[in-house]
């Protein structure tokens, strides 16, 4: 069986394999009367189309959304949206290796192993591609957002590749949108073009460390104990592809601090609680405190490299494996705008499950 | 609106409050006929049970769990199994500073923020001690594994205390249960020990990393794209209070490898495919492997402490706070048996799950 | 597997066996700020108590209702309500042929072959006992209904007892609680009481239809196309166990009109859309109208009766029976104050999934 | 919100309107391995196809259905399968009254009020051309019974048009196929296509009665007390459009029988228990007999007719309406291969969560 929807009332399903015909997210609960066209979505999926630079796969996909159902006259009308990206770039011709062998760190062998049936032409379901699906759908939460809740912000953003991290003095907001690498840090990204470029020459790939952070959250947001908004955030990264980790806050680091380095004082501010500090990664308890959401996800190197591995074939023979094709050296760069689509489904999702208050002034401060 | 579910078909909806007349789990989708009583559950609880020594909360609760029902001449019958735990020690008598001002780095603030109402004693729903309830759950789906794949087997140990890390070459799998801190290192848990104290004594409390590893885990377990096994236990652990990261594998630290490092190869072995490492932690592409499952998770030093801290009041102004009473100055160290629990729960979870394909030599490999 | 739970936001999770030590309903998702206490709840608990008058079972339990979670001062919080009832009369000397043998129209054979054990102390899970713990969560439901939408009323009533029907031309609301069958025909009480009896006498049991209607539901609530709300509470009145029949509106009558005579027609009124007619019992497309939410469902009789009936054994043989003990002859009587709980349940349900409109004035009329 | 979503491990969600570029299913939790292809599905579709005769809409569509997804080298993976439907006769030039004023009995009215925004171009999400999605998806489940229970037969008939029944001793299970009413009584089928001939000239429209039997279910299908399988069969036809009312078995009559009537008696025969009868349609307590499963539904009549009738304006005036176009006279006559789509789901999704059983020889009687 596999389970593939997320979201409590704005409930995502996607769908599609990398060669297939198509592929898309058929999107459940999302609010009527918000407006949505085609270019809204397409935005944020030009934003991780492939072979934008010489950093990305050189596959050339035009990645071109349409929605099928669910908007009327330019709105939501409150039934299913479907948004299909057609597959238009599917050389099928040569899988070489990959039909019989598996992939060293690569899904190939535990798709094999539960189902007994791979698609395997460039990864079937397990590919990357299927984060387009994401990207479309995180578009329209980012829609609904701009109706429910304008003031919020979300951005994400990379802050290692490899061993090499940026400078936090060096964070540069306006620096993110400027560099192949979505990082804050100039200087970073000039580091990291030519270390990759070395990288890609001799066949490898690198792991990435992404952050992505949502300003003007409300305060509220999140459902304890099992749909707390850490939970459905760790949940929403961890099931991006190659991600191997998250963290919210000071994430792991949180375990070296003791309770009066890691506690955020509170004071009065004049629209509310203000904090003098964020290890909480704007979170605590499971529900946010009006903080900037923080979180952080580790995404390992590309297993389809250039270098021999050694493998087995599925009739179990050892052997070894090269693979071809046109890879990602580094796919932390184009998991970016995925997680800030995730990041938009679950404050949306949040934002939608919180509704059910009594009362006008309930939980107020001061 | 709160979730309290977790789980697609062994589900457990824990409920109660720290200082209520009880709390419990209702545990649906337990498959009939396991063999199970109150005291096989017992044992996994008064593993997490307060004030077994000075490392702990001195709170003294007995922590007995009733069955209510679901169990029949001493099987489950495949019918809701209720545990009930009632609490004995419900010293009400006086919560001084928490009925009016907010904790820092507590869910204090949070829950008024979200509910305009809140059971102050001793942290109501966001207390820990809801955690008594996932410990009881995970006792039940231990013994539900022990049927359905008896090989399994779980374990949970603390690798960090602070800024104190074991030395890995001290591992021993056999000193676990032989000090407080249920840790492979010896030498640590002497360490930790006078370091604690230490802490305590100066009304401070500390951070810890937890690691949990599941034995035996058959390859194909794990649904994705949405509830991936690495999701799903990352769900799973953060959502334990006062989690703020989570790790499969290597972690944060697959970001800093290249693709040729982090890949574990591939050899046939007697009983099928075996891995030269496992830097994957046991799942690739959301799906088990067959090798070990291991997740690692930081839990946050308390927020109770006898420090002096800026905080707000309801009402909104500034003000100090010192928590007094009885709390755990490492949490963590009762967050081993939670962290099993969970893993236990969603592995069990999984194979209910997996139980779906069509064929009996499907996926096998050589 | 068992599915315990219904709801989307108010999510009812009942458990519990006729002869276990407790059953009960966790209640997830109530909303926060609802004053509720054990009363409030035991006086629909009262209705539907046994052995209140000869017509249902002996069986003497007083069905104490006890909040154990979920409420603090008075309020819910917003977390897990836990209602518990304790079975004090548990007569477990004699099941007699009952272990060994299945009753003819009854769920021992098939709980017996779906899950290969049985509680088969007074039918276990399967027993009517469970719909107490359905009416204690209505009875928390109405309380939030109370704050959110106080102009709804829900009644339910017996329309029919085997081949005698009601005439509604004696209908009146104000006789429903003043006779033993909650009828609102006193004429018909009168005549049921004495064919009753004679049933009662001669050993046997009869079916019945009982009809739920709920007064000032609000236009627009239901979630179409397969949350919609009579979809909702078609599967909410046939889970009640010996229901076998639900109906909207005119329910299976709809058949046989033509669309000139089914077609409510509407006219503008002073508060809004006004219908001459309600032939579709205040739902058009899944989508409550404003009118009248009116369902029927049909009881069929128990199956526990003192006449001899063709059977077989666990271990394959043919045989008779005839089930002595403490039985209803009509069920359907203690079914209606099961019918309104899950009535409220649903109503309310749909309140909450309703709120995630956008903008104030949406979708009115005028 | 809407909730487009069902069944719990078979989980369909469809999508799209009567008259935007597409509609369609999505199906998550197919098993793999399942052979199937366009022309499997599309057998179905075709039974279901308007313009077939002069009995349904002379809309024609070639409802040509495309697998997008979810489907390797003529087998699913086990991964979503993507079913979609273009709509191309979707004359939008003229929808005349419709814009403006609301069709009694229609779900017009009801959508506004919910979503304050409506796609009124052919009832947009509200048509019987959703149920389009539900017959692709139905042959899919089919396909799959096809492997994992290829015993089952699924059969659906109309067994009444307007106040004109069948004949139940005329029932001949070949004729179902050879009349345009998929009616087994060919007496019948005569009469109602002079009655409907007549109706259609006289501008009105009439409901029917539909009759699903499953042939073949093994006992033990079922999951009590929210997931029965009367439950889900209630839930799902109910939440066909224009459907008021659903039975299991004997259904409403079963109100007017005595507990000695009512219970089916039980023989053992040479494969298992037999029964005397069926008046349980299949299903104690909610779960399979192994006797045949008996589901009816009633279908009101279509309410879009040429018959002048009152009505009210979006902006509040008193009016009337009469709908030209292409509608169903009666729209039960389509509803029979939908609802054998709705069968054919629930009973698959039914076998796939019954696979939790713990040991080989459990709840075998004999």
């Amino acid at each position: 069986m596999s389970l593939n929807t997320f979201g409590h009332l704005f409930r995502v399903t996607t769908w599609g394999e990398s060669h297939g015909p198509a592929l898309g997210a058929t999107v459940d609960g999302c609010p009527p009367g918000v407006e949505i066209n085609e270019a809204m979505i397409q935005q944020w999926l030009d934003k991780r189309k492939p072979g934008q630079n010489k950093f990305t796969t050189q596959r050339r996909e035009p990645d071109e959304v349409k929605i099928l159902s669910g908007v009327f006259e330019g709105q939501t009308t409150g039934t299913p949206v479907q948004l299909m990206i057609e597959n238009t770039d599917q050389r099928s011709k040569d899988y070489g290796d990959i039909v019989e062998k598996f992939r060293p760190g690569h899904a190939d062998i535990t798709y094999w192993q539960k189902y007994g049936i791979r698609d395997y032409r460039g990864g079937g379901r397990s590919s990357a591609r299927e984060t387009a699906a994401r990207v479309a759908a995180g578009g329209l939460a980012r829609a609904a957002l701009g109706v429910l809740a304008p003031q919020i912000e979300i951005k994400g953003y990379m802050t290692q590749m490899g061993p090499r991290g940026i400078d936090r003095a060096n964070f540069d907001w306006d620096q993110i949108d400027q560099n192949p690498f979505w990082t804050p840090d100039a200087v970073a990204a000039d580091d990291w073009a030519e270390y990759l470029n070395g990288l890609r020459k001799s066949g490898d790939s690198v792991g990435a460390i992404i952050e992505v952070v949502a300003r003007g959250v409300p305060a509220g947001l999140g459902a304890p104990v099992y749909g707390k908004l850490d939970t459905d955030l760790s949940a929403a990264m961890m099931s991006i592809n190659a991600v191997k980790a998250v963290e919210i806050g000071d994430g792991m680091a949180a375990a070296m601090l003791t309770g009066t380095e890691n506690a955020d004082e509170i004071r009065m501010g004049p629209n509310g609680p203000e904090y003098t500090s964020n290890h909480a990664g704007g979170i605590l308890g499971g529900i946010s405190t009006g903080q900037d959401v923080v979180v952080r996800f580790a995404v390992k190197p590309t297993s389809s490299i250039l270098t021999t591995r050694k493998t087995i074939t599925k009739s179990g023979e050892d052997t070894e494996i090269i693979t071809k094709g046109r890879h990602d050296p580094c796919v932390g760069i184009r998991a970016v705008p995925v997680g800030e689509a995730m990041m938009a489904c679950v404050i949306l999702d949040h934002l939608l499950l919180h509704r059910g208050q009594i009362g006008e002034n309930r939980g107020k401060i001061g």
